[in-house]
């Protein structure tokens, strides 16, 4: 693939961050001059990214024409979960015009997932939300090789190991795709319209089922040698602890997540130390770390416990990180965040008092902004980053 | 300061690390036209950097001009650490023309140390060593600001903290000066000339006092928001260790270091569980990590097994960071690794069970191969990367 002009790049992601600019704001922000500039919106418009929005206000001299992302552009985005997918058709701003939510067990394999999804782009089509999609950004819940667009090695994913997904999708709707990991697309998600905007080093911990952990460094998403950095979950916390789905012992995600609160809970519930959770557990057959927020919220102890004791352990986990990687902001995110505060002032408290003061002088613990639409966003910002690299 | 001119920078460096090249080879190499190229040589020969070294074999056309680096240049690159100074002069392919190694007392602060690296520096130019300094490149035991030249709330530095140690340097001997910590310019000496050569995402795992760990990651250090990032010696490996240095307990540091096994051994002696170590202690006042190596390399069976406890204990931490980061190489340096194979089979141990096996498929964990002269050669680096800078 020739290499993108970096102009041309510039220029597509401040339209689509900023919106509609005239050409002599353009002129100045890029700092290039104005005859330079008309000559290269004139190439992008010719590709149809770029089209002209009326005049702009005047800035005292002759009224500058307005440029913006044509307003037909449309970005595919995907989460693919282990038990569900989401997908939201935005805009050339990213901005959703359209959303799909469904169950789908990922365990299915890929052709019935791709299929799927493929269904619903078709679906959005059909309904009007798009003649043609411009790219395609997908994350999915394991390692991959975005290099080469497929999962490697996925523990929670059989049949997709190696699975062509960017070709795949590429060669179904005639447009550039990309593939990343659930975790890393959260991240990028985060920063492009949540609490690290603008943020060049930070943590994003995903707290859902599993653990894991997008790593931003110097403005770019790092990734590792083989596409599975970030993968905190199977991080020992403790050499006397359960047994892992991966088969080791005391990993941070046997202790604490998703998966791992949920039994805890109905541990508690059954051995009578929490009445709240008990009574949930006779109007339904299992409880998940939702019922342990709730029955927090409601001053429960026993599940204010079992937040603090996860959030121990997490902290600890976190602690050792900013020692190592020495982060500006760390923001906790996925289906747990919504145990709130009582986590993160127990996560802060531990990597506050753990790691180098240096390193933790200016260090925020936040939860995330974007929440479940973290995901999306990502896969969207990813998408029109190929469409405009393409472009350019 | 002006940006460097990439290319200048790529042609210094490639005649600092291959030595005299001919004209033609150059073009080939940095892929560009010859006349282009020998104007830029015109640039580089009236900055004094690169002189031209005699005619080069045939290669069946007209006969080629060798050029290479003047071999007048000369960087100073200086290893500071908690007990002692080591100082090499280089010429500009990084050759030691002079070395000096000196017992130092980082705790005397910056005025007399700095004062007692200027004298080394002029006691070489007084024996000819040199005329004058290219460029100094420094690493002390502690976090330092890159950017600002500057050590950080150094714990083990009283009266360093944020001394204007680059500046102080450019100042006396009339050239530029860069300051990095000690465990980073290790990893660079490493990757430079080293076992890491031309790897572009490793950890370079310092063993000495202390522990400290040197981030490169895409072809590039990785220091940290606070330049304080690799600092794994006070990760907690124990919560029911012992008290750290740091005010924490259990730290790493504290259980495996230069220190914690020096200390191990007066206990294993006086303990009587180690003959070996009991003999040594009979003829001098402490016993010392080498000490431990030494009786070990003899067949004493508590030496072997507080090597490998130790070892135990960094490959889980070193374990967790794979997971994190995921890196193509660890090479383990410093004081202690001459603890040797033992060290290295009980890390690999614990890292190849514990990791993601997508991350450990394919890593290496092997010694450092410069040794105590990575430090020297590291700083080397800086320097000559800080005189190309500012020559371009």
């Amino acid at each position: 693939m020739r290499t993108a002009d970096p102009l041309h790049l510039q220029l597509l992601r401040l339209l689509r961050d900023n919106g509609p600019v005239s050409r002599a704001e353009l002129a100045d922000q890029l700092q290039i001059p104005r005859p330079r500039l008309l000559s290269e919106l004139e190439r992008l418009v010719a590709t149809g990214f770029v089209t002209e929005a009326g005049m702009a206000a005047s800035r005292g001299g002759r009224r500058s024409t307005l440029v913006e992302l044509n307003p037909n552009l449309r970005f595919a985005a995907v989460d693919l979960g282990a038990s569900s997918v989401d997908v939201e058709i935005t805009n050339g701003r990213l901005e959703p015009v359209a959303a799909y939510t469904e169950a789908a067990d990922i365990r299915q394999g890929p052709k019935v997932i791709l299929h799927r999804i493929n269904e619903l782009l078709a679906k959005a089509r059909v309904e009007g939300v798009h003649d043609r999609l411009d790219a395609i950004g997908i994350g999915v819940p394991g390692p991959v090789s975005y290099r080469d667009g497929v999962p490697v090695s996925p523990p929670i994913m059989p049949g997709w190991d190696r699975f062509p997904v960017r070709e795949l999708l590429t060669r179904e709707h005639g447009c550039p795709a990309v593939v990343d990991n659930d975790v890393n697309i959260m991240a990028i998600g985060e920063r492009h319209g949540g609490v690290a905007h603008s943020v060049d080093d930070f943590l994003f911990v995903k707290l859902g089922t599993g653990v894991g952990c997008g790593i931003y460094l110097s403005g770019e998403v790092y990734r590792g040698i083989d596409g599975c950095a970030g993968d905190i979950g199977h991080i020992q916390v403790d050499p006397q602890g359960p047994m892992c789905t991966c088969g080791n012992v005391g990993c941070l995600e046997a202790l604490f997540s998703g998966a791992a609160l949920g039994k805890e809970a109905a541990v508690a519930a059954r051995a009578g130390t929490s009445p709240a959770l008990a009574e949930r557990l006779t109007q339904r057959s299992e409880l998940t770390a939702r019922d342990v927020a709730e029955c927090a919220m409601e001053g429960d102890v026993t599940c204010i416990r079992l937040i603090r004791d996860g959030g121990r352990r997490l902290g600890g986990v976190l602690a050792g990180l900013v020692s190592f990687a020495n982060p500006s902001m760390i923001v906790i995110g996925g289906g747990l965040a919504h145990l709130g505060h009582i986590l993160l002032a127990e996560i802060r408290s531990v990597v506050y008092r753990r790691s180098l003061p240096l390193a933790t002088g200016n260090l925020p613990v936040v939860l995330s902004e974007l929440g479940a639409r973290a995901g999306v966003t990502g896969a969207a910002v990813l998408a029109s980053n190929v469409a405009f690299e393409q472009a350019s």
